[in-house]
């Protein structure tokens, strides 16, 4: 017996049973599936965040691994329901930009758009798609439904795109971030990623970098948290790949009193 | 190999260990058992929030599916434990009133005062009687145990059931209901069903039904969010298939300034 | 096809994809591993409270099972990741104190200190241990690599054990406790276990205790919540073993007024 693995990436929370129903759903239609929570804590309608989230997450699982991101503000509108295959991984989502890094991660091998409403369940509200069509239609290509039969393919131009996720160079030569997530621990993680960094030191003559939260500043980059004092803070690159305000022992949101949204900025 | 569903539906919390035994215990029995969350945030003790949870939510999972109900007031007194079979689905859950919506729900195929302490834990707490009785009797019956020997049969009349869960027409001929749930995103879910309100509107010769949130009303019923600008406030019937008063990418709750247990008044 | 069970206990919470990943490293390795959850919300770098969750815990799993435990804070730094295998269940956890009161569980089977890298992740961050080192060698194990192909065997002096966990006798005969939780429902669970406090009283001439929490006190130990008046205070060995002071159908924590950490005293 094979046993897929289909992932979760929501922004329900675990409050409600939304995430459940999506379970029962799936498991009605594929019992051997495997359903891992990657997490339901997005922050609601934060389509940046779960972006985000999903590019650091998905190369951790098993490829053929079904991948379900419901952050969907506009359900029960006019936006439609994708399923992009790359890299052995297949992700189903809303088309309203929650792909975009996922979409640049290297050669696609197919992208559909979902309209088989055979594999829906019956009855499908205006108000909830991740149990009603994404659920069932990942439970089916977990199950081994071929992609081509849940819609038509569709070319890298007709998916929706977010602009200015990444980090980039201002006028004045600084590599301005954002803080993207705030985890548990207090920990901020920017947008700018560990090559982009590298770059960016690199062209500055290799000189120490320093990291700006407002008027505060972390001198040079780090290796782990315990490389400072305890309730000191550092900057160092994340488990995610990117760059990561931290303090050891302590919450970095704490000490320098920020937001997720808030700029990170970096000088030499 | 089957691999059975049993959910799990509490006022546990996420924080605590409570919910990890739970599954330990009936790992322990049945290996194969898939064990789904549908959610562990009831309101410490609220028993009507669970029974409007666990009707609106047994139904997207597979037949012979063994929900497990956790909210237990009473436990360690002289409140028993039932299981009730219906439409192929079996409920376990303390005698409380819980499962009131769930006999209402059609022809029920049994009902279980469950003693069998064969089946119990060896050693039964006088505080946890989900890991101690409840999972090793589900975990029994998810594996194949007949429920006959679980106890002795009983009538609808020997279960306990909650009065005046519904919502109903007032002297003055209003619908009054009350929010029994405001979910993550801050809906505020109803105890007025799609069905009765329907009636409701139809008596009234078809006019546009006005929606009472203290002083404030919403004007008739929308099919989607989105039918409505951002930020302002709708009724429609949501994925429960009850009333749900939402705010278009936005909460109900901080826009209403509400509570759970408050009233929702329909008029025509 | 035998499922091995792998448990989780972190201090990551449920808000980030840390826990997600660990599951997605684990399924990779070991596709029919059924990972079970017991809790991800011990209080940020709460080794303490981890250690007495893990005690409390295991033994509801199934034999065999791989328990993972990832309270981290020194990661990165000097600190061993280890394997203790007691009562044929097996821990892997970092060498901090947070297996002290494993390691006096009973007869110890074999102690490991992890030093196979062939079973770790092929990069190896310096900030999350438990998804690069933890995760996978801990599928490994669940898959059936026997223990002694993952380090070297260590003796028990050589583990780090956590001095003064245990509740104790004060020089005026007070049993002295401390709150190593607080639950959900505002449940205080000490460190006095059910055992310490018989012995307690039997030398006390078996005399009714008197629980102390500040200037206020519980007389005598109850059997269950419901044999005090609702919103009442209660003394009661609870479903861990352990001394909880709870309020019947209200919050002990709210009633008290304490925090974790607080001291519980017992007097005769």
């Amino acid at each position: 017996m094979t046993m897929p693995v289909i992932t979760l990436l929501t922004d329900f929370g675990n409050s409600d049973e939304y995430v459940g129903l999506m379970k029962g759903v799936i498991l009605s239609i594929t019992p051997s599936a495997v359903i891992v929570d990657i997490t339901h804590q997005i922050d609601p309608q934060d389509i940046i965040q779960a972006a985000y989230t999903i590019k650091s997450s998905y190369r951790y699982f098993p490829e053929n691994t079904v991948h379900l991101i419901v952050v969907d503000p506009g359900v029960g509108g006019e936006r439609q329901i994708i399923a992009i295959k790359i890299k052995g991984h297949i992700f189903i989502a809303p088309d309203n930009g929650i792909l975009t890094l996922i979409c640049d991660e290297g050669k696609i091998e197919s992208i559909i758009r979902i309209d088989n409403s055979t594999l829906f369940l019956k009855s499908v509200s205006h108000t909830f798609h991740g149990r009603d069509i994404i659920a069932p239609v990942g439970a089916h290509i977990a199950k081994g439904v071929p992609l081509k039969t849940i819609g038509p393919e569709i070319g890298l131009p007709d998916v929706v795109r977010l602009k200015d996720l990444r980090a980039a160079i201002s006028q004045t030569s600084e590599l301005l971030g954002t803080i993207i997530s705030i985890d548990r621990f207090g920990n901020l993680i920017t947008n700018i990623d560990g090559k982009q960094l590298n770059d960016y030191v690199r062209c500055g003559g290799n000189e120490i970098p320093q990291f700006w939260i407002g008027e505060k500043a972390v001198n040079g980059l780090s290796t782990a948290y315990v490389n400072v004092d305890q309730q000191c803070p550092l900057a160092i690159i994340g488990s995610r790949g990117y760059l990561e305000i931290a303090v050891n022992s302590g919450s970095a949101q704490r000490y320098f009193n920020v937001n997720k949204g808030d700029m990170v900025k970096v000088t030499i």
